[in-house]
Order: C-alpha cells, then sequence, then structure tokens
C-alpha cells in the first residue's frame, strides 16, 4: 500500500510524474473536475483533477464541502494559475460525508461572530487557520529566542494561594459544596475543608515566583495562561489569556528595556520569514475590509508595512514626565478633544492618550518609562526622585500596551514601606520579602500579552479570533 | 564600566588573562581564600581566589553563603582538581547581604522535605537547579521535536464548561460570593450568575478540543497545565501538572505508539547531551542515596544506564490479552503475591503489575496496547470484537504509567451508543459528535505526562520536587 504523505510536502518537493497518496477536506469542487483539497499542513489547497467521467456517480455526490478524502494520483506540473503543481487523480476514497445542507462552513464569506459560535470547525477556514498557525510559530519563536539567549522556562503555578499582586480581579478555585458551604464558629467560610487548606484563586501572573526563579538561574521566562475575572466585554480583553513574562537577575530598566526591544523585533522578524504567506494573506484580507471604511478609519500602513517597520525602526523611548509634556500641550488636549483631560501631573494614560503618541504624534512604537509611583505596582523600584518608579510600557499602533515591566524593588526597607503604605499584609508576601533578606541583586521584567502581539501581526480586529477557545463573560463554551 | 559576563561564558570561551567582571551568589567561603560563586548560567561554580590580607575585614565579613557580589578579576587557568579556569580577584563589591545565622540554605544536606518549606529557596541548590534546568531544556526539546515534525502547537482552553471527560475530579472556577450563593426558585445554584453563565471547571485534558483542531490543521499538540482535584498524597501525583498531548489526523493506533516512541527517545537523547552534566550529576547523587537501602531495593542499573537503555533499545509491544496471560502465569499470582490477584480477563492492572511486567518480566518500557473497553474512556475506538478498544499506555520502569493514548472513535453511530451507553448527555458533547458528522476521518493521540517523565530522567524519588511550586492536597503556598 502507498503510504500517504503531507500536502506540504507535494509543494516543497516537487517530483513531476510520482504517483502519490494523500488524504484531506474539500475546501471547494467546481465543475465536477476540479477538487481543492486541504490537510492542514500547509496554508495552500492542492488541486486535484478528476476526469469525471471515470467515476461512479454516488463517489462524485459525496464530493462535497468539507468532506474528507484520500486521493491517490500522480503529480503534474499545474495548468492553472497561481500553483505549482496539482494532481491528475487515478483513485478517489471518501473518508467521511459532510452533508452540503448541514455543514456550517460554506466556501463563502462568514462573519466572525458566525465562526466564533462554531470555535469547533472555524480551523477549517484559511483566515483562521492562517491566524492559527502564525500563533504557533510565533509561540515556537518565543520559546526559541529564550532558549537561545540561555533562559530557562519556568513553570509558576496556575493555582495560587496568594492574592498580593493586586493586578486584577481573580477566579475563586475551589472544591466547596456550593449548595452547602461549610462555615466556621464566626459564621466564615470555612476553608481548612477545601482542597488546599485556604482561599485559592487562578493567577494573573507569575512574576513573583519567576523572579524567585531568577534570583537562582540567572534569566528565567514563564509562557502561560493568565486570568482576569474582569467583566470587560471588548474586543482586546479575554478571561483567559497567555502571557510571556521573562525575568532578569542584574538587568537595570534600560537593560530591561533593550532586551523587550531586541526580543520583540527578533520574534516578529522570525515569523515575518517563516509565516510570510499567511501575513500577505491576512495583509490583503484586511485591505479588502478597509475598503468599506471611511478612508480617515483606514490604516495609513499596510499589515505588511507596518509589521516591516516595527522590524526596522527603533522604539521611541521617552519619560512619563515627557509623554505628559507631549500630551499636555497637544492639540487634541487644547482643543477638549480627550475624554480624559491631561492637567495633573500623575494621572495614567488613557487608550486615547497612548494612540495619540503612538499613531499620532510619533507614528512608531514608544516606550515610556518613569511613571509615578502611585499608579504602578508595589514592587516596582522607586527612584531617587521619591515620586517616579522604574517601570517602562511598550505602547503599540493600534494594539496600544503590549508590554508592561518595571525594575524590581531590591531594598528590603524600602519595600516594606511600600507594602505597608498599601496596607498589604507582609505575611504574604514573607517569601516575597526574603529574596531581599538573602543575597538581594537588582533584577527587572516584564509582561508580554500573547493574543496582543497576535493581533498585531495579523491585523485581526478582535483578541477572540486569536485564540482557539476564547473566555469571555458569560461565555465558556466548548 | 566593564560589562558583566555570564559565568557559562567563562567556562566557554576562554581568554586566559581577560579581565572579567562577574555578578552571584557564594555557594560556599572557605579558607578566607577561595570564593565558589554561581550566577545560575551554568551548574558549575566558578573558583574566584582572593589574597585576604589585601581586602577590607569588614568585606570578608560579609562574604556568606548566599550573599551576592560583583567580583573583577583575571581569568587563569585554575591550580585546583575539577575545574578548568578560576579567577584571581581584584576587586570585590558586595550586592546583597546574606545572614549566615538566618539563611536557610546552608552549604550542608537538607532534606527534600525542609527545601520544599522553602521553595522559593530551593532553587539555590545544585540537586534543584539541575532539575530546573532540565526541566526547562526538555520542554525545549518537545516544542523542538513537534516543530521540527510539522506539528501545530495549539493552546487549549483552561477553564472548561464541559465535564464530560471523566478523567477525573475537577476544580471548581467561580466568582460567585460563596458567602452567598445565589440560588434560584428551585433552590438550585443560580449559575446564570456566575462569570461564565455557566458551571466552570479548571481542564483535565485539551484532548477533546486538541482533536477538533487536529481535524482542521491535521498534526497538533498542546502543552499546558492540567488539574486533577483527587485527594492523593502520594510522591507520584500532584493536584496540577504539565501535559502535553499530541494529537494526529489520518493516524490509526500503530502510527500513534510508533510517534510515541520516536518522541520519548528523540528528547530524551536531546537532553542527554544537553543535560550531561546534570545528569551524571544527579545519577551520583542517586547512587549515594541508594547506599542507605537494603540491597535488594537499589536499583539493578545507574540512572545514566537506564537512560541510555530506554535511547537504545526497542519498546516492547503487547496486547492487554497477552500481558493478562503473562501475569496470570506468573509466579507472585501463583503464590498469591499481588494484593490484586490476577483472575478475570477485564480488570485494571495495577501498579503492581505494570511493575511487574516492567521492571521484573521484561526489564524496558512496555506499550499494553487493545484494552478491554469497559475500563477505558468513551472515545477511544472500538475493535471489532466489540469487547476492546485501541487505547495504548507506555509503562516505564520506577515510574509506571507515562503515556496514555488510543485511536478516536470516528464513527459517529459507534460514538453516540458509547455515550448513551454511559449516560453521558449528547448535547454536552454537540462539537464533539460535529467532529464526526463533517468529513470524519480517522485520529490517534496520546497525552505524556511532564512531570513523570523529569522524574525517569533526573532519578528524583517525589514529584514535589520536579516542579517549581508544587500543588497538593492542603498545600498551595508561595
Amino acid at each position: 500500500m502507498l503510504n500517504s504523505i503531507d500536502i506540504k510536502n507535494i509543494f516543497q518537493n516537487i517530483n513531476l510524474g510520482e504517483k502519490v497518496s494523500i488524504n484531506g477536506w474539500v475546501r471547494t469542487f467546481r465543475s465536477n473536475r476540479f477538487i481543492n483539497l486541504n490537510d492542514g499542513s500547509c496554508m495552500e489547497d492542492l488541486q486535484c483533477v478528476i476526469d469525471f467521467e471515470k467515476f461512479d456517480k454516488k463517489i462524485l455526490s459525496e464530493i462535497n464541502t468539507g468532506s474528507s478524502l484520500n486521493i491517490i494520483g500522480e503529480v503534474v506540473e499545474s495548468q492553472g494559475r497561481g500553483q505549482s503543481v496539482e494532481i491528475v487523480v487515478n483513485e478517489i476514497r471518501v473518508l467521511g460525508l459532510s452533508n452540503p445542507d448541514q455543514y456550517p462552513i460554506q466556501p463563502k464569506k462568514h462573519s466572525f461572530e458566525f465562526l466564533r459560535e462554531n470555535a469547533h470547525l472555524r480551523i477549517r477556514t484559511k483566515t483562521i487557520s492562517s491566524v492559527m498557525r502564525i500563533r504557533s510559530e510565533l509561540s515556537y519563536a518565543i520559546h526559541k529566542f529564550f532558549n537561545e539567549n540561555n533562559f530557562y522556562y519556568v513553570h509558576t503555578p496556575i493555582i495560587t494561594g496568594s492574592d498580593a499582586e493586586g493586578a486584577g480581579e481573580m477566579f475563586k478555585v475551589s472544591t466547596l459544596d456550593l449548595n452547602n458551604v461549610p462555615k466556621n464558629e464566626n459564621e466564615e467560610i470555612d476553608f481548612s475543608k477545601d482542597f488546599f487548606g485556604k482561599e485559592t484563586n487562578l493567577t494573573v501572573s507569575g512574576q513573583l515566583e519567576a523572579e524567585s526563579y531568577a534570583l537562582g538561574l540567572g534569566k528565567v521566562y514563564t509562557f502561560g495562561p493568565t486570568f482576569r475575572a474582569e467583566n470587560s466585554n471588548t474586543s482586546r480583553h479575554l478571561a483567559e489569556f497567555w502571557m510571556i513574562e521573562p525575568e532578569m537577575a542584574f538587568y537595570e530598566l534600560e537593560d530591561n528595556i533593550n532586551l523587550a526591544e531586541k526580543f520583540i523585533k527578533s520574534i516578529i522578524q522570525n515569523i515575518y520569514k517563516k509565516c510570510k504567506k499567511e501575513i500577505m494573506f491576512l495583509s490583503e484580507r484586511l485591505f479588502k475590509e478597509e475598503q468599506n471604511l471611511p478612508k480617515n478609519e483606514r490604516n495609513e500602513m499596510s499589515l505588511d508595512k507596518r509589521i516591516n517597520f516595527v522590524i526596522n525602526n527603533d522604539f521611541i523611548r521617552i519619560t512619563y514626565n515627557e509623554a505628559f509634556e507631549i500630551l499636555k500641550n497637544s492639540t487634541p488636549n487644547k482643543k477638549n478633544k480627550f475624554k480624559y483631560p491631561i492637567s495633573e501631573w500623575g494621572i495614567d494614560f488613557q487608550s486615547e492618550h497612548e494612540r495619540f503618541l503612538v499613531e499620532k504624534h510619533f507614528k512608531s512604537p514608544v516606550v515610556v518609562y518613569n511613571y509615578p509611583s502611585k499608579i504602578k505596582a508595589f514592587y516596582m523600584r522607586l527612584n531617587d526622585d521619591n515620586k517616579t518608579v522604574r517601570a517602562m510600557d511598550i505602547l503599540f499602533p493600534g494594539i496600544g500596551e503590549i508590554v508592561g515591566g518595571s525594575q524590581r524593588e531590591e531594598r528590603l526597607d524600602v519595600l516594606k514601606k511600600r507594602i505597608a503604605h498599601l496596607n498589604i499584609d507582609e505575611k504574604e508576601l514573607w517569601w516575597y520579602l526574603d529574596l531581599r533578606k538573602y543575597g538581594s541583586v537588582k533584577h527587572s521584567g516584564f509582561g508580554l500579552g500573547l493574543e496582543r502581539l497576535i493581533l498585531f501581526i495579523t491585523g485581526m480586529g478582535n483578541i477572540r479570533d486569536v485564540i482557539p477557545f476564547p473566555r469571555t463573560p458569560k461565555n465558556a463554551e466548548f
């Protein structure tokens, strides 16, 4: 029996005249003659040409969009445009039927809303499969970058007993019987009866644990799921998303920014090479979609060009103070066009401000650093001005914040003051403080949201379309 | 200013006579003269030799186990045994103190129990850091293997609304107020008020979702955290652990077993090359530990030899029927030495039976396949005998089951019967059944527990010591 091979192999190792066996799903079947077959191994369909007079009518009737076939035939030079080779079919075996009246994924344009309701089948579309191939290759590029730069991969815990991070609302994890929650004498929930003997949640960040590992292994990173129980029904928020968090001993803020910029450029460049076909397809898709928009809402640059811009240009670096002055003196601020006017030093920037800086003022990715301490987390290193901390955010066109990071406070006394000021119980952080007691060193790190980066690379408009099975308020289907 | 470099670089790119700056933590400080410094970049400490007469007494008093230093000095050929180069120290800067009376990680042997209580600091020990380096390199080897073999990496959801898998007890995920759980008119919990509008749990496996992606992308794999809320306080169980689940369209059971064997050998071989030093260190550690055991409880082969045995020998493949006959006719069964005697066909094998097959009878990894359908999951493909399913388990010496997999039932009618028989609600699995309605194809997959494989490679005795921050009953510290 002839062993079946991947369609990708047929495109890559052309042996004209060779007899091959392939499996796949029918994308289209035209004129009783041209079957476009896809097996997932690459973006392109393989055209399989049949002489319908040689085949049984029953078999022909079973070749519908979505049905699965085994085809044996000969590789020949393609007669049509756009493909190098095609198959002249000798034998067809129908593996699985697909009723054309019922199959949801028809060979036509579907709305992304409809596809989300069929998240188990949408991977069979060209757009979603291109996005998910990019997601896969991007994940690999991330591991490759860190491995080649001597970082160790650390699996920080998903279930956490700590709630001191304050990065957002958390999901509770429990095995208590919700019909009959056990209470103690004081009528408080008796968590000693819960699985872990205490209250536990899903992690919002692996940073604190990653710090403990950086102070032993030097350079580490996490890459795992994180969670926010926030009722944000937007195109940029997920309740469950994947985050990458590198953490480096002996790194100061500037080293941290340098690494983040090098990292982002390197992985995007890697993807641009590996997934060129997918990116060109998605770039064209976006271009067509934007034709329906008024001209001023279209992107100035095509997706392809935006990606190259990021790879080839230095990110702009400005302090919070500089950003504040630019925004304060900006035309939209003076003309009262911002929903949140810029007046008092110390306010947090809103999405509208970030977009102005990135998309209007600099037209480039922008790193803003040295933020006011009041609007940033307790673990960020205080500057000598006692007002700002060594935080940095990287802002991307069309996406907003894609990276948030900082140099961490390594001085035990300063950290303790900060914790006390915020009324966090020191006992909750005993082990985190230990890291400052025994051989404390300067260290830094950042977090990158995987889905936001995929949004940038794919030009997709909704974060729910760049993760296989999105989790959002009122939605945990599949 | 001299830029600091990683200690790993000093060992790899020796430039005798070069002046270097290094950072790290003191492992030991002997005779006021020899500082063993480690920065996490590699397993080996770098010996730094000081002339104590040239340094301030205060500085010398601050050089203790655990304190962090910046050292500037010259690379010279080592005078001592066991290392190629050392540093003649010119300058020392103490970065962070470590009180020798308080620092938990003293330069002596600590029990693993003690180290678990200090999981934030145990990464600074040679044993745990060796294990975690292997964990990191192994994870990378896994991604590399799949990427090079044209698999796509899929992030299946962690929070799941489905409870149809039956792989084990699940953790509930909720944002309901446990002090005041909302009820509906029928006094049932009103999950419509919960974050996702329904009951949700932490996933026990990404398999079902991975199947949906395999039927679009061809070959996929997951690599992520999975959860079991089982009250198993053993050295082989974790409530939170990492699993790798490849899923391949068009694969039958034999292809599946072939892939699993090739995969395991390939990644272990990769690790054996990349982490040779760590493995030799851990092999010696285990050898010493086993000297305290009676001779019949020691391993016949050293860790190093066991690893090579797996790389270089074919796994034994037997059916459940064959395994059953071997066990039934075995000496321990005849002499009533098994806790669970082997008599009736159809029973599930216990750990004692698996160990007999692997460690006594075959002295090799063993693949057992074609299990009775009654003891296996609903999604496994029924054989023509109507009694067995195309399941396979891979059993490893000292570990037991390390891989569980199967060919999946691709026939809609057979699958529906199986589901009905088990009283699972078809509606729960509507999307999973859809995969059999539209272009169904043969497909297969397996799951590999990352921590069990690390146990095998490192020779560690307790699964809590091969994951950074273990989650077990009554324990979610850090």
